[in-house]
C-alpha cells in the first residue's frame, strides 16, 4: 500500500504530542515522515529534524516557506501534521490548505471562536482536507460504544456525565515548556482546563452519544496563584431530547493522571469507559449483572492489532485515528465519519466560549447556538 | 454491660430500614429491643410484634399511646428508634422526646425547614436526646478519611465531589412500599432523589471535610413519567474557603446499586471512598503512589470488630452508629461528636429547600444561610 | 420466633473468633446466650462472662461441669458454641453431646485423624447434632456459585484452583495469643497454614464443585525460623472425573490479609470468588463480556438482609450459618444440607493428613482415601 | 539516528506475531523493514512482501537463498527478525547467523533441547548476534518490579506464584492457523501450553527475581479430546536459597485473555504484576497500606514515550525490546543486559523438558541441571 507522504509543524525536541503524532503516523505504516519544521529557531529546527532522520533540504525553521517548498517539489508533503502551542494552529493549518496540502491539526481550533470561524468558513473551501486529532475518540471500546448508543442498547438517553482529572498543575507555578504555554491566554487561548482537556472530554461525550449540549452552566476555578486560566471545572449540560449532563474537568487533582471517564445513562442501559482502563467498557443493563467487554467483542476487533488481552493503549487509539485519515484520503467515507472534524473543533470552541461566558455570568444557562452561528 | 431498653416505631413487615436499625441496636449487644410500634394497623402491628419475639403488652399500634405508656412503665423503654416515613419522623420524635426517651430517627428531618426548624428549637429544650442515622458517616474508613483530613494530610482543601447512583427507579413507574411513599411529596417530602439519598452524600462531605456549603446551584430531573419529585440532580456547590464541589445524585442510573462516593482534593493529597467498597480508602499524595488503606490502619481498627481482610459492611457501620449512642447516652463525648446531630439534620433540610429554590430559579445560586437561619 | 438457649465454651477477653461467634448468633435474632465457659481460669472466665451480661449462676469455668449442670436445667442450653484452640475441640464436644446439647463447632475437627474418627463414630449416634463453622461457604454469592455449577452453568467441571493467602506470620517470631497457640503442634494440630486456613479454602472448593480430592501432592514450607508448623504450602490436586486442581495458601504473603479466592474452570464457563470482595462473583461465558454478579441477583437474595449496594460482610455470613442451623434444628433438611457436617470435619482433617504425608514422601501423589477409611 | 535494516522470516497474511514485530521495530524508527520471506509457498510470499510495501527483488520464499543474497548485498539486511512456527527458528537462525546476520527470534529456541544445546554451540561463536523476544519483561514496571527485587525493597526472597491464563484452547478441536501448528508437536515441540505460554511466565518469574530454578515437580493435562500435547499445567518449583514457587499454565481458562500475572513474596515485601493491566505495579510493605505504581515513577519513566495516565500496552514493550537491541547492537552493555538471550532459551527448553519429564514421573521432582547441563 502506497504511504502517505507527512510533513510536521511542531514537535521539535522537548515537545510532547509531536513524537505521539510520529508514532501515530508509522504504527500502522500508512505513512512517511518526509519534511519537518519542528522548531522556529534555526538551530533547533535542524537538530531536532536531523535527529528524527530528515535530511536537510527537508527541514524548515518557517513553516510558511515549508508549505510553499513543499507544495512545489513533485514529491513534496501530502499532509502535514500540526503540533503547535494552541495560538499556531490556524495560521499554520491556513497556508497549508491554501497549499493544496492535507492538515491534521491537534486541537482546539484556534484561541477564540471568530478565529475559529473564520477559518472554517476558509476551510470549507479550500483544496486540501482539515482533520482534528480528539484522539480519545478512537480507542476501540470507545467506538462500541457509539455503535451500542446509536443501536439503541441503552434506550433513550437520560443522562450523560464526563469527568477529566488530572493533578499535573496542582502546585501555584509549575515548570516546563509544557505548562508555560497552557498557562499564557496569548497562547493557549479562553481556556485552561477547559480547552486542554476539557475539549475532549466534551468532544467524547458528542461522538459517544451523537448529541451536542443546547446549553450549559458553568463554576470555574483557578487555584494555582500565579494561574490566569481556569485549572479546574464544574459543568452543568442540557442536551437535546431532555438529556441532562455534567461535567468534571480538572489538572489540580492531585495524583489524578488522565482520568478521562464518560459515563452515559439510558432508558434501558447504562455504559462507563474509563481512559486509563482503556481495554474494558462496563454495560449494566436493566436486571443484569454488570457486563464488561473488552476488545474481543466482534465490534471492537475492526479496530485492534493484536487480540484482546494483550493491551493496546493511547498511543494505537492515535494511530487509528491516523489510519482513518489515510483512508478517509483514499476515499473511504466510513473512515471520513469517524475522524473528528472541522465541525467539532467549531463545538469545541463554542463549548470553551459558552463556559468561560457563563461563568462571567455567576453560572447562567448560556445557549451554544449562541456561539456556534453567532 | 448494661443494655439500653430500646422501642421502634416503624418498621413492620416489608420494611427496609426498620430491620437494618434492629440488626445494629444487637450487633454490639448494647441494647434490647422490648416494645414497638410496628405499625399503625392493630393487626400488622401485633402479628409483626410477635414476629420479632415481642410481648403484647409491649406491642403497639398507635405510638403516641406508646410514648405515654413506655414513660409510665418503671422499666419502660429509655430509647425509641424512629424508621417510619419521612412524614412522621418529627410528630413521632417530638412525642417521645417530650416522654423523656431519648430518640434515634432516620433521615430526613422531616418534610419542609419550616417543620424541622420549629422541632429543632423544641428538641434543644427536651428532656430527652435526639440523634439521627446518617449512617454512612460511621464506616471505619470514613472516620478515617476525616482524621485524615483534619490533620492536614491533604493540606489546604480545593475541591469537593460526591456521588450517589443508584438505578432502582429507572422504570416510570416502580411498583412496591418503599418505592411509593418516597415518590409522594405528602409523605417524602420536598425532595425525591435529593433528600432520600442526596442527604446521606451531603452529609458524608459535610462530616469528612468539616465544612457545610455556603451556596448551591441545581439542576433536577424528574425522568420517570409518573414522577412528581426529582430522580436526578446535578449540583455544583461553594464551600467556605474557596473550596468548589459538585453533586450528582440519581435513581435512574440503571445498574448502579449504592453508588455513594466521595472525592475530596486538596494542595497535598486526594482521598476517594466508594460505599460499596467500604473496605478499602484511596488516598493520592503528591509524587507518590497510590496508597490503598484498609481497616488494618492504626486509625480503622479503632471502630471494627474483626481484623481487615475480614470484610465489615453496611450493617456493621449502622451499628458503629448505634454503639456510638450507646456510649454517648453513657456519657462520652468523644462518641457523641461522632453521631449525627439535630444540626445535621437542619443542615440536610436546608440543602434540600436549596436545591429545589435553585433548580426554580434556573440553576441560580442559592445562600444556604437563607435557609438555615429564616 | 423462639430464640434458642445458647452456650459457649471459649472466647474469652483476647480472642478473636469467639466474639464472632456472639455477634454471629445474635445478628438474626434466633438465639440467646445464657452460659458460658470462657476460659478454664476461674477468674478470668467470671470476668469476661460478666463482661458479656450472663449472670454468674451461668458462668463456668470448666466445660465439663458447664455440660453436665446445663444438662440437669430446665432451662437449660440446647447448643453451644465451640471457640477454643484446636486441641480442645473434640473433648468439649463430646462432652456437650453426651449431655444431649447441640454443638456449633470451629474447625478444624481436632488434632489428628484418628481422633477424629473415633470423635465421628461416637457423634454419629449420640443424641444432639453436630455442626462445624467453615463460615465462608455461607457467603450469599458463594451459594450461587454453588447452584451455578450444580445446574451445569459451567460444564463439564475441569479445574478447581484455590487461593488463601494471609502475611501476618511473615515475621519470624509473631507475638500474641493468635499466634502462640496456631504455631504449638500440641495445641494446632499436624498442620500449620494448612490447618488454620488451608482446610478453609479446600473445603470452600468442596462446597462449590461437590467434589473432594481423590489425590494430593503438597510442597509444604517453614520460613518463620521459629516455627515448627508449615506456614506456606503448595499443593496439586486430582478430583474425580479427571478434574484437575491447585493450591496457594500462606501466612507470610506480606500485606495479604484474608485473600481466599476460587477459581472454577469448566467447559462452558468460568467463576471466580474472592472472599475480600464477597459482594461480587465473576463469571466468564465462552464469547460473552465478562458477568459480575453481586448478591441482587435472583439467587444471591435468599440469604441477604440488606439489598445489593448495601455490602455485606464476614459477620453476615457467619450469621447465616447460624440461622441455617437454627433452621436445621427447627427440621428445615435444606438448611442442614447447607451447613458444614462431621464428614466436612473429617474430610479436612484427610486433607491436612494426606498434604503433611505427601510433603514428607517428597511430594508424593497420596490418595485421600487412605486417610478417610484407615 | 540511523536505522538498522531488517529482514523478516514469517510473518504472511494471517499471521500474529509477524505484523506484531514489524510494528514494534517501526514504533521507536530504529528499523526499516527491507526484505523478508513471509512465506515458503512462493506466490503468497510475493503477495504478503508486496503488500507491505516490499520490492519485489528483496521478497524471497525460501529463508536460505534469502540469507544468502542479503549477505552478498551492499545494502543487505543488518538484522533478521524470525516469526515463524517453532520448528523453524533454530535452521532459519542458524543461517542467518552463519551469513553475519543478526538474529531477533521469537520463543522457544527450537522443539528440543538437543536441537537447542546444539544450536547454542553453534550461536556462541557465530558472527553475529542472538536475541530472544520473551517480550513481557519490556514493560516499564515488570523492569521497576526487577529493580525493586534487586534493590532488596522485598527482603529476601521467599515465594514466587506465577500464571498464565488464557481460554481460547478450551473447545476440543480449535480451527485455525494459530491453533494447528500449536497443536502438532512436530511443530510446536514438546509442550503445548507449556512452550506457548509457560515458558513466558517462566522466564517472567527469572527475569524479575534473578533466580532460576532448581527443581520443579509438574502436573500437566490435555483436555481438549483431540489434543496431543499439554492445555493446561500445574508445577511446583523449588528455587535456589530455599525460594518455593508455583505456577498455573492454562488455555482452557474460558474467559481469560492474557492472564500473565506474578507475585513475588520476600520477607518485608510482595509485589504483583498482570499483564493484562501493565500500568499498574502492586507492592504490599509491611505495616503499610497497599501502594500502586504507575508508570510515573522515576524508574518507570525511562522506559516510556508517554506519560504516565496514557497506557501503553503490549505493542510498547515489544517496541522497548526492539529499541534495546537496537542499542545492543550498537554497544550498549545495559541494553543488552535488558533483552533475553540464548541462556535464557536455553532455561525456556529445560524448563519444558523438566516439565514434560516430571509429569511423566508421575510428579516427581526433577533438577533442572540434568537438562542444562546434559
Amino acid at each position: 500500500m502506497k504511504r502517505i507522504r507527512l510533513g510536521m509543524v511542531g514537535g521539535g525536541a522537548g515537545a510532547f504530542i509531536g513524537p505521539v503524532h510520529r508514532i501515530a503516523a508509522r504504527l500502522d505504516d500508512r505513512y512517511t515522515l518526509v519534511a519537518a519544521a519542528l522548531s522556529s529557531n534555526p538551530e533547533r529546527a535542524l537538530a531536532s529534524g536531523r535527529a528524527i532522520g530528515l535530511p536537510d533540504e527537508r527541514i524548515y525553521a518557517d513553516w510558511a516557506e515549508m508549505a510553499r517548498a513543499e507544495a512545489a517539489r513533485p514529491d513534496g508533503i501530502e499532509a502535514v501534521s500540526i503540533t503547535t502551542p494552541n495560538h499556531l494552529h490556524l495560521p499554520v493549518a491556513r497556508a497549508f490548505l491554501a497549499a493544496g496540502i492535507h492538515v491534521i491539526c491537534d486541537k482546539p481550533l484556534g484561541l477564540t471562536l471568530a478565529q475559529a470561524r473564520e477559518f472554517a468558513a476558509f476551510a470549507r473551501t479550500a483544496p486540501a482536507r482539515f482533520f482534528l486529532t480528539h484522539n480519545y475518540s478512537a480507542y476501540p471500546l470507545v467506538r462500541q460504544a457509539r455503535d451500542m448508543v446509536a443501536e439503541g442498547k441503552l434506550g433513550h438517553l437520560r443522562i450523560i456525565n464526563m469527568e477529566y482529572l488530572q493533578g499535573w498543575l496542582s502546585d501555584d507555578h509549575v515548570a516546563g515548556k509544557q505548562a508555560e504555554w497552557r498557562a499564557d491566554p496569548a497562547r493557549a487561548g479562553l481556556g485552561g482546563a477547559l480547552g486542554d482537556i476539557g475539549t475532549h472530554a466534551y468532544h467524547l461525550a458528542n461522538f459517544v452519544t451523537g448529541l451536542r449540549a443546547d446549553r450549559l452552566s458553568a463554576d470555574l476555578q483557578s487555584f494555582g496563584a500565579e494561574r490566569a486560566l481556569d485549572d479546574n471545572a464544574h459543568i452543568h449540560f442540557r442536551f437535546p431530547g431532555g438529556v441532562a449532563g455534567s461535567g468534571w474537568i480538572s489538572q489540580v487533582a492531585v495524583g489524578q493522571e488522565c482520568g478521562l471517564r464518560l459515563r452515559v445513562v439510558g432508558t434501558a442501559g447504562m455504559l462507563e469507559f474509563f481512559q486509563e482502563d482503556p481495554n474494558r467498557l462496563l454495560f449494566w443493563r436493566k436486571d443484569e449483572p454488570l457486563q464488561v467487554f473488552t476488545r474481543g467483542g466482534p465490534r471492537a476487533t475492526q479496530d485492534v492489532r493484536v487480540p484482546a488481552g494483550h493491551p493496546e493503549g493511547y498511543l494505537e487509539a492515535f494511530a487509528s485515528l491516523y489510519r482513518d485519515i489515510a483512508d478517509a484520503l483514499a476515499g473511504d467515507a466510513a473512515a471520513a465519519g469517524r475522524v473528528p472534524s472541522l465541525d467539532d473543533g467549531l463545538e469545541g470552541m463554542a463549548f470553551i466560549a459558552a463556559a468561560v461566558a457563563s461563568h462571567a455570568a455567576d453560572g447562567a444557562w448560556i445557549a451554544l447556538d449562541e456561539y456556534r452561528n453567532r
